[in-house]
């Protein structure tokens, strides 16, 4: 698997798994579980985790060393384009002048769905003042593309809900947007179990982004070390080329190579 | 992990995926897609595949020597109990007193669907015979439970036809068989890709047998490598114990905890 | 229509809905649903309704006139041939010689599944009785098949479980028994709400029969013309052939037309 | 059911089928059709059908008089703002001062997938300009919102893509939206047999708008009934309020309750 990295804004990277870094017990958990699963990537909540803004608390960059791990500050808790903006600016500070952030607006606080024209509005200035946006998102094909068409580095629809793990719960639009889209997509959002990641791969995403189904997990060592497995599954399965489906072994032409996935 | 065996007739596995051996191009290229299931258990067609009836022909004895792997000798081709007998009779002489059988008895040549009550009745006879009875048969839980009380040592369900790659139809079906049933409950036919597996797992199936899905990938040396982790992936997950699906994060008490899976 | 009527046994019947009596607030309640729903033939529970086996209770009989309705004695209650054998026996006297019959044997009182071994000892033994054999089944295309080959007059597959209220947990099993069954396929069993029962007739089968989807629901004679409506949709679909599904409308050979119903 | 009209703009409609009038093979069909759809309100795609602009054509004010239907003329083939408002102002002065429209705006002719920023743009104009504007849009719930408070009539998010008759890919967003939205919610586009257009009822959606399902059925006229019952049995179905969905009903407390649908 050497040659199949996973390529962002130019960088290569050897997971295709991305992690968050929230809601575990406690920065030595988050570590555990990180190390378990495999991820080059972390991404952090600005307003919710301390990364040096309040100078007196523990701070999760002594626990997850950015020389170890690619830091990806997001704008969770942001339900305007100006939140979010001023958000990765105190980020880029932090961070010495990091420009690699996750952006995601949304649009209210009970669904936590993607709010897509702020997301727009926000992405719009973050890309002309030189930071990588990797932009969470709806799974609507033409908003997807707008945002590659701004020229965010990466495309993150949700598979259902934050924090709801529901899974892919629209496999068909996620297959419009592999269709149109050229930089990487990568599923962020409700992914619950390994094969809600497995089957993200095995579409054609390059990548997957998750926080709760391992940090809620009642193990959440064990399932992060579950999703780095089933990422690199579902990887391999698409690279392999599926066996087609046919309802009848004995009748190969029956037409049911319609179904989603591959 | 090293405590989590698959246990079948008193005897422990280190992997849980089990694993077919026609369908190939040649026998090595069986060996490098078995070499890279991990696959401790092989299942052997006897009547398709030579292991020592037909003196002059290479045999797959040479190429998956029984000291390396386990074989589990099959009826596939069988369309009744006698022949499924005579067939284990055959196999158990040609591999030196050999107990460990999987049985299948089908319906008709184009659906592969199994014959429920010819498979009853060729249990019966095995197990009297002190054959260790690995049985195919369909996702009927009550069929399931009499194959059990019979005293086979595994029950292997399909999740869908046998080489159709649909993957698993029936979730619900296979739960009905996993409570009642306490011997080791194994998918066996129908798995299409590596999330098809990870599904299996994670509803508890105890293993995953295949065949097609690897045999016919486009490279199935790099499938063979996707099912051993996704089946790994499904199992941690089952272990590590999802997080419960809510269809709004922010209100956990919504009531969706009843879907499939777990 | 008129032409397009339910032949069973020889005879013909306007409606396609076959509505169980049980699980209603009282009589009058079960006859106002029965009349919204159009049903023709009504299925009685001979162990739990009585029609004149309890001489001083109010009788079923006088609600529901067999002069309006075909009755459909069943065996609800029952766990093997024999007792499936002797309740239809009854009803055979009780209603006059009436020899059209529901047989219903259950593998156990928890998900009344069907026992389909001794469901397919009672029919042979019913059918040799002269009874014209209605006989509720799993969605195995196999048994299916044996249950025609003795002589049902329709085989009755389950949706779900009964009383679950799941819909079609399989569609592809019942496509397997429609392309192998020549007397009517009716579904039986876990229909819910009105589109499962139109997805039932969708498919092609010939008719559905459900007893707590109009029972249980909150208004169940709303409900009831609700299901007949149904019915009649899914089967005036299927005669009319519905469009090809595509994936793009603007490539109509995309590959989608082997999912299920047509 | 006479006290359950559709309410659109303060004007209460009979039936909750709308339809297209496009892709018939004449205008003869087109009447039969819609005839036996008994719908009240008919879209009319304004670029492609004659209502007047070609003095010397057929006109389908012939075969379906606007004293005997609503008319609601639509944007079909706009991909801007612009365009659609333009379309619209035309409609306008063909049908005497007409306001209740569809508004329509896509992203591209191959997906046919609505472009919900230049959808929003349209609707503000038009509806400053004194139009009753019933919206074509995506399954977003926050764009649904936002197009609600802009002041549209109804918001008519897509089952799936124009034309594919793939039903409904994604009911948990449009339970979002109905979950959000007070104004009518009708589903648009996607519906390809009776059971999507009865699902899309239970769901609790005010009504089904759909031209292809029935124009490209085999037989029109029948699935144009099809539909009209379809309609009414889920519309009667949400109304009776359906069983709760257990997986066993010997266990009435089974979770299955959080499964979609109502």
């Amino acid at each position: 698997m050497s040659n199949d990295n996973l390529i962002i804004a130019g960088k290569a990277y050897s997971s295709r798994l991305l992690v968050g870094t929230g809601k575990y017990q406690d920065f030595a958990q988050t570590r555990a579980a990180i190390d378990a699963s495999g991820a080059d990537i972390v991404t952090v909540a600005i307003r919710r985790t301390n990364i040096g803004q309040n100078a007196g608390e523990a701070s999760l960059l002594d626990f997850l060393p950015p020389s170890e791990f690619t830091y990806l500050p997001n704008t969770a808790g942001c339900y305007s384009a100006d939140d979010a903006v001023r958000t990765l600016r105190l980020a880029r500070e932090l961070l010495d002048d990091h420009r690699l952030v996750k952006l995601e607006v949304l649009g209210d606080p009970q669904s936590l769905y993607p709010n897509v024209v702020e997301t727009l509005a926000a992405a719009k200035t973050l890309v002309k003042e030189g930071f990588e946006v990797m932009v969470y998102t709806s799974d609507d094909p033409i908003i997807a593309q707008q945002l590659e068409d701004i020229g965010c580095a990466a495309i993150m629809p949700l598979a259902s809900l934050i924090g709801s793990g529901m899974g892919i719960l629209n496999p068909w639009n996620l297959q419009l947007i592999l269709e149109r889209v050229k930089v990487p997509v990568i599923v962020d959002a409700g992914v619950g179990t390994a094969s809600d990641a497995a089957i993200a791969m095995e579409l054609g995403c390059q990548g997957v982004l998750m926080n709760t189904a391992i940090a809620a997990a009642q193990d959440p060592v064990l399932m992060a070390s579950a999703m780095r497995k089933a990422v690199e599954a579902g990887r391999e399965a698409y690279r392999a080329g599926r066996m087609p489906r046919k309802f009848y072994s004995a009748t190969p032409s029956s037409p049911t190579s319609g179904m989603i996935g591959r």
